[in-house]
């Protein structure tokens, strides 16, 4: 990765990262989503790209949104771990600042033994724990010099995010992860996560105060306490002035972590497109996400993300291509097959089309199978940047 | 490695790692030993497998077995190395505890003027060294408070162990390497290693008193001495529970390295897979090793090369492939082509399947050109478990 960085340079080239979330999938009848789809114009793109197959971690390795995304940046996943904190507070739109220390929490029933009875107060509905999200954001929105921000996600769950300085990370969960056990301090477990440790503990106590008379929802749990990592920004690292188009808050979160511009959009694949329109000379890179192809997967909806994946190839993909971008890529941030319900570990196709690629020059619809013959050959995600470049021309020479 | 390891639950699966030794071979007019021996049941299974090719340690290290076997096992061969005294012990089916020194000896003769006349004594044969392994068992069998362990190997070979505490290594040969040259005291070349030099020269001292009427075999010479490499467990790695059949000592002794359970089996092929089939539902992965291919590439003998590949394939996979395993992976440890009649660098086939793999879907028969082209690109044998592993559903996603 240093060696890209150092290699780097601005250019007038503009490049396209299309990721479709979850594309890669398992055969039903031996065919896979994306090679029983129709998609001629993602086929005929496929002629004339490079054609491979992305490991998003390593061989085996099954990867979340985060990681999975970090790779594609070109960061490395596992240097480079977020937090369930952080990926939480990004995944409800939350914008995280550096040095920010930020907690899954739960609304959770103390019983009068001091033990708990539900760590999910009955799974209380969104609408009552808004309330008591707003009523705590209220009168337990500042510990010592640290502000604190509270938001409801849903259910019994919600977000805390600890704005202050000197507050490290390295601290152990106060969710005993099961009911009838006494909650746990928020404790320090590296140096430097002692003031972390005291300020989310009096919150706790606060919010402890203020619920008392809650007849389920009367403590707190804290998890997954973690700041937001600290990564090189994407336009630094390359050389190139990024945006995000997404329409889900996780994505734009991720993409927020590595400094990308963050491009309103709306809900849907349309609103996607006219965004990426609106702002394709602004940008030297967009990364444009579509989500609903890997729900279809976790759903085992086979013929839904079938359909999706037609529906990218028809509407989505010739009015993203009419835009002229130098370097297009499609690809995907992992696998999630519909036979099996969940991101999987299998690699991701990925097409690379410029006008300086080696084509494909292959019959085969655009898949599994022609991706595995691809002169691209199996890589890592984190190895995709330092390849979109160098199609950018963006990439001086290693050495003389 | 310490991402599976991190990542690894335990499951119910069941795991078959059957390993066809020096299975990689180089063509004759145009096809290897594997692509030539007709197949029909690998074939078959191809067809509905992931295929890849495996680079044992790096693209052109030809390996020994036991970085070969450390690799499939996923430790990294590189920084786990065993020394050859220790394999040499493996070899002869010695069991190794945490702590032995070992050495590969050789009976030699010293000539009058104290310089090494025969490093061979003669190549003496295998009975006559036998006993006089025998005699040094009873006379030298005990230095200071160490336990010395004296068992013939062939001819003028054979291995010492020595038991007790302290006996770190870092030890220079005492084999001075050329016939005509004064046998060396063995050495100290690392720290914490001069006990264990005392006790091999007073060992030396000890058989040469015992040996000095011995015609040809009146000295003894160390080489390659070697401790036990301290190898996180198998079962607590992968939290599974891992069982080897080989007929031969030294894989058995490489595989308990790693903590594996070893089953008591026969000499044949058939005699290895009764074993596998009474034991397969005691264990969570079996680890099945097959010699004789790599000893056909070695003999330079490539038809009956392809004559045992094509025996594995009526007699032996369809009877494993009947014992259910959920996940079934049949490679080689390294290549060992004929044409070579040596351990070669060529990355070696390799075949995962389970309910969960990309099928290969091609017609070709399973060998080294269809691997080539397979789903799983070409990968390091390192990075096999962690398929394994996640092929049988026993590896939590990485990151949210």
């Amino acid at each position: 990765m240093a060696l890209v960085e150092s290699l780097a340079v601005a250019g007038t080239s503009r490049i396209l990262l299309a990721v479709l979330d979850g594309l890669g999938g398992l055969p039903r009848e031996n065919r896979t989503e994306l090679e029983l789809a129709a998609t001629p114009n993602l086929d005929r793109l496929a002629a004339k790209s490079s054609l491979g197959l992305l490991v998003p971690i390593e061989p085996g390795i099954t990867p979340g949104s985060g990681p999975a995304h970090l790779a594609l940046f070109g960061y490395d996943p596992v240097e480079h771990q977020i937090g369930r904190g952080v990926l939480e507070a990004l995944g409800i739109g939350l914008e995280i600042k550096h040095g920010d220390l930020c907690a899954r929490a739960n609304f959770a029933t103390l019983g009068e033994d001091g033990k708990v009875k539900d760590r999910r107060a009955g799974r209380i509905p969104t609408e009552e724990s808004t309330k008591l999200c707003e009523l705590l954001q209220q009168k337990a929105g500042r510990i010592e010099d640290v502000e604190v921000i509270v938001r409801p996600g849903k259910e019994h769950r919600f977000v805390v995010v600890f704005r202050g300085e000197g507050l490290g990370e390295g601290l152990a969960d106060s969710d005993p992860q099961h009911d009838g056990l006494v909650p746990l301090e928020v404790s320090s477990v590296q140096p430097g996560a002692d003031k972390s440790a005291r300020v989310a503990n009096a919150f706790i106590a606060r919010c402890a105060e203020v619920l008392k008379k809650e007849p389920r929802a009367n403590w707190v749990l804290l998890r997954g306490l973690a700041c937001r990592p600290a990564l090189q920004s994407f336009a630094e690292r390359y050389k190139l002035k990024p945006a995000c188009v997404a329409a889900y808050p996780m994505y734009r979160g991720l993409a927020r972590l590595v400094g990308m511009d963050i491009l309103k959009t709306g809900e849907t694949w349309s609103d996607e497109v006219a965004t990426v329109r609106q702002n394709v000379q602004k940008h030297d890179l967009i990364f444009a996400h579509f989500k609903e192809t890997d729900k279809a997967g976790e759903d085992g909806d086979f013929d839904a993300k079938v359909e999706l994946l037609e529906r990218f190839d028809e509407d989505i993909l010739p009015k993203l291509l009419g835009l002229k971008f130098d370097v297009v890529c499609v690809t995907g941030d992992h696998s999630t097959p519909a036979t099996l319900k969940a991101h999987s570990w299998h690699p991701v196709p990925v097409l690379v089309w410029s006008r300086h690629v080696r084509p494909h020059a292959c019959s085969m619809a655009f898949g599994e199978q022609a991706c595995g013959r691809g002169s691209l050959g199996t890589l890592y995600s984190r190895q995709l940047m330092g390849l979109l470049l160098a199609n950018g021309l963006r990439l001086k020479k290693f050495g003389a």
